[in-house]
């Protein structure tokens, strides 16, 4: 046990299919320091969750036991405990956190539940801790938050609940497009086009019908008009997240939004709506991770 | 020389990206044998050509040069030899066939031309050679020719030439969808179902832009209500599919069309297009390309 050790109060664990990041927290929510590893669910038996655990909130451990507050993938069928999905509508931090047997007396572990809905069928596990930090820091906010990633999520929020969500698959799809399809010959692995990006994003919003149609034109492009790598970059991505936005315009469409993500990928959702005449809140993803896991903790504590 | 090969007059090569397969041929157009290897145009330098093409052929060759006609990706810039793109509007077999030098004098190599389209831009190689030989086995024949595949090509055909065309990458989106993205744990390899597939291609056609908010609920299906692998796999197929009728509606609708392909593939595109009250002629992809190619030879001796 180090002094840093002996201040916290509790830790919060992001625990993704492909990574483990930890913090050890005060009991009014701030961060003393953090901890990673590549031990993600994707990598994991259920009987190594609790070693990979520990090797990385080791140093966060003191003499008494601490709550340890988990969400993502961790509490999935494949994970480490299933926390069974809560249904929609409800609290983005519904009750019923799942708590898996530990061997050592020094964690108590709670799982943050995914949540799901029947109908459109869809799921999310490790958003609802970023839609319930974000309420956390603006209650009361009613409105659509946008949460995009290799799934994007797009929920609708009333009164503190999830009422409905839609997910889309534009991260995956431009990663295995611009990775692995013959696309990869016209499109660069960095560089961008803001224009390039803003004009794809509206054809694609406009003429939805055309997308399929679209994609290989960008190899097309690159053989007969050498259209530079960064320009086919962003107007795969533009083609991508306008297709999102075309099916997700029930959602955003007169609505106050909010987008939660990384930086780069935040700034490019918030202009891309700001195009279709939505202002959107931009908030850190890290920062809602975070606040949606001490809410979890303060309602352990209530 | 044997016996066999005493009878053949030319040779005709199918050289794409994966393979090479090549038959030994009478003047008029028969098949008398053929061979195959797995030595694509991917996997070549352009020095190991003539070893790969002499594996395969060695044993049709005589005492005397033979022609040997060729199509497919062996013409484009990784290939053997640049056959450059003619331009729609054009014949199906532009003249200018490509000759590439051979150190064995019983080889005379001729390369067919792939076709490029400026506005909208777009290129083929190898499908044209098949839209030739439909063209020769229905002198006169007007309308649109669906080449469904890895890229699928939609091709306007009017007077013996190729006026217009467009490509979708529909295969390459389902490989990489159903076997490397989220989908794969919901999608099986195997398996269908000709309801599930009508109804997910009328789904996207009638609603393209709802087409990235389906493509997730796919997974979510598997996980909620125990969707069966064998549907996943044809709506998914019915997704992308119908996704591709509503970008090829100007070339389909209300028009004569072919769909020249192989035979599982070729049906399924026969049948969605017929739900949309498109009845489509089904030809024989393999036997097209070798049309094509007697056409090509033809011409050569014409």
């Amino acid at each position: 046990m180090n002094t840093q050790a002996a201040k916290a109060d509790w830790i919060a664990v992001d625990w993704g299919t492909s990574n483990l990041r930890a913090w050890a927290m005060t009991a009014s929510g701030s961060e003393l320091w953090s901890g990673a590893s590549d031990k993600g669910m994707g990598s994991l038996k259920p009987e190594h969750f609790e070693g990979a655990l520990v090797d990385v909130v080791a140093p966060m451990l003191g003499s008494g036991p601490l709550d340890v507050v988990a969400c993502g993938m961790v509490g999935s069928r494949q994970g480490w405990i299933e926390a069974p999905y809560a249904t929609v509508p409800c609290p983005a931090l519904p009750s019923g956190f799942a708590r898996p047997e530990t061997q050592n007396p020094l964690l108590r572990v709670h799982v943050i539940p995914g949540i799901k809905q029947l109908k459109a069928p869809d799921v999310m596990r490790g958003e609802e801790t970023q839609i319930a930090g974000f309420l956390s820091v603006n209650p009361g906010w009613d409105g659509v938050i946008c949460l995009p990633g290799t799934h994007t999520k797009w929920a609708e929020v009333s009164a503190g609940e999830i009422v409905s969500f839609q997910t889309a698959m534009t991260g995956e799809l431009f990663a295995l497009l611009s990775g692995q399809s013959v696309l990869k010959h016209s499109v660069a692995p960095t560089g961008w086009d803001d224009d390039v990006f803003a004009e794809a994003v509206d054809d694609a919003i406009s003429k939805p019908e055309r997308l399929a149609a679209r994609l290989f034109s960008l190899r097309a492009e690159g053989l007969l008009n050498d259209m530079p790598g960064h320009e086919a970059r962003a107007r795969l991505s533009g083609l991508l997240v306008g297709a999102e936005l075309a099916a997700a315009k029930p959602y955003w469409l007169g609505q106050q939004v909010a987008v939660i993500g990384a930086s780069t990928i935040s700034q490019i959702y918030g202009t891309a709506l700001s195009k279709q005449g939505v202002p959107a809140t931009i908030a850190d993803g890290p920062r809602m991770t975070l606040a949606g896991l001490t809410a979890a903790y303060k309602s352990l504590k209530s």
